[in-house]
């Protein structure tokens, strides 16, 4: 543990070279993406001088969605390769929608289709170089199954994609950053689902992403337990010290800065005061509990692993609200601000390392 | 949900009478509860005019934190049915050990022994009436076992001297309040540890203490599923359809306001904006990851069922730094407060009710 209050910030950015813009995917049409993606480029006047990325997507959705908030933003199409000379949110227009047939917070297997389309697409774009990286708004798990796409998420989709096989689901914002060594798995079934090689994997991509992509230069990293307070010396559990306390112990040999395993009751408030710069967490809400106790609003989820930069919006369609205007667009905002600070730092990482 | 603002504030009190006072317990003599106690009435000087609590515990050790932490404060003997004149902390001398003998940070069947006694009087005051209430300071659970007692903490001493068997535990702060369903179970347990009979108790009693003990006249209750975003209608898990909604639905039939069962990883958000009065959770970290978050100085303890108050620090006996004069009173000031205005509201509710 040390007192670097600056742990958390990004360090000051030499830009090398100016990078392509980024991409936002749409995400599901009747949900609150298209509203969210106008509300951003709305309220920071500088996205639209200087647009930090491109929408894919369609552009009578996002018409409709700034009709329906009533506000009045230039959008204009966008074809891979054009330059965007500003004062627009530029439309890479994949789909032609008509609005009639798209209701707000209903999904179809036209929503499932075109938001599944966004995506490939979209990585495509990143992997083509065209885009330097992939911010991603909501898709509805309905609207695939609607039309027959078979995959519960995009990060799901980004692995297949990029034929990625060791990935991990960081949440991250200025205050906490966690990482899950299991995502959606049933309480149950948590503690058979952990295991020392999953831990370890999970500790050394959280190691690289906070080096290369959140450009610190010694990351240090805490892990927390699965039980009551560690397990307590064996009382409350064995994992600790059967599996848990060995992927550290691999870690460490490998020269990564990472402790623990600590009790998961204090060891998101030593986080947030700076005594570390990430938390990796044994399951679900173990991980989020905190995290969006203190990012409420603007969390960002970030894919680690991929050979392309991915954040995305830390929330879901909001079909109850969607075309109301009343969504927030703040994790659109940090997972935009986000992406192009891990674009530069893996510019410069790369750049300094000649590869 | 609803926008009350003054939900966790404790309403205005119209004292009936005039209670007697809380008793205090000292704690593991070795740890760092006669020095917070000390330091407590130090920083609190309406303590001393008009003591809210006389401390049950050993002279000799207190004045030895007293010396110790360098705070001069007259320590004066107290004996049951004795007036509190004030200008001094007045304690029930139980116990006559030697300094020497005990060792800051490390247990023996003396401290052991001593601290047990501490509670066992303690309780025995409160039920003759002679105390109005008990905060207790830490035990240690190797001090325990050195001394042959057979209970992992203060919660199981209470139960079985007052032969209570449906009671719960608490964690209490103004801006957060969590009730535990299971405490120290190991996670892989925790599924097969909740049933719908003790989600329902927990429900109850947490319903029964916000209205006569924190004196809420329409507390809303939320109920925390067990799974990721609260098993997603299946798909992560069946406790939330098969045992949480169920209790839930019994609870609602006897009146009580609760709802869930929520996604675990949005409810304190909600709770702590005031949506909730308390959060019903079904695992220590659920309910503590959060807590402890918002309240890592200043949380207290509270065990709900007893038919004495108990409230209690929210922090062991910190051998690390026990005697260093280092540990922060913050928590046994916020149980003491609590255990008077619970006092206060039992009395209240009894004399309206003609109890």
């Amino acid at each position: 543990m040390n007192a670097n209050n600056h742990r958390l910030q990004a360090p000051n950015h030499q830009i090398t070279k100016s990078p392509n813009p980024l991409g936002i995917t749409m995400g599901c049409p009747a949900g609150i993406g298209p509203e969210i993606i106008i509300k951003a480029f709305a309220e920071n006047p500088e996205w639209l001088l200087a647009p930090p990325a491109v929408v894919i997507g369609d552009m009578n959705i996002l018409k409709r969605a700034s009709e329906v908030i009533g506000i009045k933003i230039p959008i204009k199409s966008w074809m891979p390769g054009d330059q965007l000379s500003g004062q627009a949110v530029y439309v890479y227009n994949l789909t032609e929608l008509e609005p009639e047939d798209i209701l707000w917070g209903r999904s179809s297997a036209a929503t499932g289709e075109a938001s599944f389309k966004y995506v490939i697409e979209g990585i495509g774009l990143c992997q083509k170089g065209v885009l330097s990286g992939l911010v991603t708004a909501p898709v509805n798990k309905l609207g695939f199954k609607l039309a027959g796409i078979d995959y519960p998420g995009h990060t799901e989709i980004l692995a297949d994609q990029t034929d990625t096989k060791r990935y991990a689901m960081m949440l991250a914002g200025d205050k906490l950053r966690v990482i899950l060594v299991t995502i959606h798995c049933p309480l149950r079934d948590v503690a058979d689902s952990i295991s020392t090689e999953k831990i370890f994997q999970t500790i050394s991509l959280t190691h690289l992403s906070l080096k290369n992509e959140f450009g610190l230069n010694e990351p240090e990293i805490a892990v927390a337990g699965l039980n009551p307070h560690a397990g307590e010396s064996g009382m409350f559990g064995q994992e600790e010290e059967e599996i848990i306390a060995p992927a550290i112990e691999m870690a460490r040999r490998k020269g990564i800065e990472v402790k623990g395993p600590y009790p998961p009751d204090t060891v998101f408030y030593q986080a947030v005061n700076k005594s570390f710069d990430a938390v990796v967490c044994q399951y679900h809400d173990q991980g989020l509990i905190p995290f969006k106790l203190i990012h409420f609003r603007d969390g960002v989820n970030v894919t680690l692993g991929l050979p392309i930069v991915r954040t995305s919006v830390d929330h879901g369609t909001a079909y109850d609200i969607a075309g109301t205007g009343k969504a927030d667009c703040a994790s659109l905002e940090a997972a935009v601000t986000m992406a192009s600070e891990i674009v530069l730092n893996r510019l410069k990482n790369s750049t300094e390392t000649g590869q």
